[in-house]
């Protein structure tokens, strides 16, 4: 189920994220752990560069989804790195949306619901090449239900599974997507 | 001229604004003035809660048009409190909106663009009466714009202007939101 998301909402939901990593500083500057609080500090900035360089890409479709992702989803937490130079994603971003939106969707299904499940997605791009690997870590109940997916997706001119591992507590899905350069 | 304002766009300008207040706490940090970083906390707190108030309003027109104010107009500076319960404005949101939107225009044109100018509006939420009060500081280069805008707007069924005072460096504007209450 898609959610249309107004402004005041996305303030709300950002509002209170925030908020939450506020608290974090305030009752840490309260007990008196200032090396507690760099740090904690450090880790807003280096989150916010990541979210930064994802909507950096040029591809609004898959940012948006990515970045809203948590608050439309409890089952499975989403962390996100960008690493490399930022480039030009704009002509595979709905396809790369599409198959982003879907895999997490059987991953969700998959996984136990009230368990601590984390997926970290990180985004690598190269130099002529853009890789999406994602690392989970929880509780996978039905890896059959993923395993299928894997196995069985569509062909895509533009996103090749490079490689995959499914256990029932962690798994890793490697992704290559194939910009023009690599095509021809 | 309005702009339509996307997922990633919003979260890229409230980012943006959150990292500031972060910087602010971090350059603090590290001189140690650990009593202005409190400050700091307690004045993010408050912020936040003004906007927390403003968007229960169930005024979604109202509430994004000014949250997202600034990052749309740089000649202005608008600063939120919300004073009082928290009221129910849905039927009021659209004409409000309208007139608040038509006023700070006639105030941006009104203004010497390069000055500091910042405008605190205060909702003041009493039992049974609705007050905006627009309290402006920085410099005027055209009182007779604004004044023209208060003398001559026409009556509305929902908002009547009770008191305004125009000067070259302030100005205050006090406006009643007829609810239906008080319109019986």
């Amino acid at each position: 189920m898609r959610k249309e998301w107004n402004a005041v909402e996305i303030l709300r939901h950002s509002r209170h994220d925030w908020l939450n990593k506020i608290q974090l500083i305030k009752g840490n500057m309260a007990l008196g752990r200032y090396d507690r609080v760099n740090e904690i500090i450090e880790e807003i900035i280096l989150e916010s560069k990541n979210e930064a360089k994802l909507s950096n890409l040029k591809a609004p479709n898959l940012a948006s989804f990515l970045m809203l992702f948590n608050w439309e989803d409890r089952t499975l937490s989403l962390e996100i790195e960008v690493i490399g130079d930022e480039q030009d994603l704009s002509l595979y971003d709905d396809e790369i949306t599409s198959w982003c939106r879907n895999f997490l969707n059987y991953v969700n299904q998959a996984v136990k619901p009230v368990a601590e499940n984390h997926l970290i997605l990180s985004i690598q791009l190269d130099e002529g090449e853009v890789r999406f690997i994602f690392d989970f870590n929880g509780i996978i109940e039905d890896k059959q239900e993923i395993l299928n997916f894997l196995e069985n997706e569509l062909i895509s001119p533009t996103i090749k599974i490079l490689d995959y591992e499914v256990h029932n507590d962690e798994m890793i899905v490697t992704v290559q997507i194939l910009t023009a350069s690599e095509k021809r």
